[in-house]
């Protein structure tokens, strides 16, 4: 059995917040939006069509729940999907609310300002609304 | 009947290259970067999370292999999926194939240089190649 290990990278810019049946659920460290990563838990696979037809189907299912109860909890204007993995190798796929007053709106998230990690409390006001989105199957970490 | 227009920006940013059952294929004028978007014919939509299951497991299928096989014929480094619609209200879905050799690798390619349009040539070479991906079930414009 090959156990499943988290990139460094993701593991460093990330705080855990448990798992779906397929994903592990990401909070990356970045309190200016609601910005969570799932990462499908195989190993060795940068595109989702590498994934088997059932756990494609399985992670948008995933990705689809989460969206629809992010927006829903976070009274979001837009979400923005993303699977990009051009410096990070393993398969991870970003779920962003955004704001049209975030700080950068319209444009996409990634690279434009530098990262501004939660605080103690800021932290637990988040957990405390995510576990508002009730996701089926969820197993808190 | 409700007929199916395409957004007047996507309109203007891209080529139409025909259809898939579920999705109207586009190609972005940018000829930095093989970058199409799909954009599912149905009213009303900004979020994958609105198709019903039936639409959102035929746009991913239609996702997977347009990906996979835009990734084997223009030999990419990596595929990059994104869902915004911050700008045009339209759900669409970008499939840019990257290379680690592109002008923006590697960051995201969203608003990082100016769109250089394809010429006759170089767009015949393209659509050329395109039809190397034999899609299951595609029409072309």
């Amino acid at each position: 059995m090959i156990m499943f290990t988290l990139h460094p990278t993701l593991e460093n810019d990330s705080i855990v917040l448990g798992d779906l049946p397929l994903s592990r659920v990401l909070l990356i460290k970045d309190s200016q939006y609601p910005w969570l990563v799932l990462v499908p838990r195989r190993e060795s696979i940068r595109e989702i069509y590498e994934l088997s037809s059932a756990d494609q189907q399985q992670f948008w299912h995933e990705s689809a729940e989460l969206g629809k109860a992010l927006m829903h909890v976070f009274d979001g204007d837009k979400l923005n999907i993303g699977a990009l993995g051009n410096m990070v190798p393993q398969l991870h796929i970003h779920h962003i609310v955004r704001y049209i007053n975030d700080p950068a709106w319209p444009a996409p998230i990634w690279g434009k300002h530098p990262m501004y990690n939660y605080t103690e409390n800021t932290l637990a006001e988040f957990k405390a609304k995510f576990a508002q989105c009730q996701l089926t199957d969820f197993t808190a970490a």
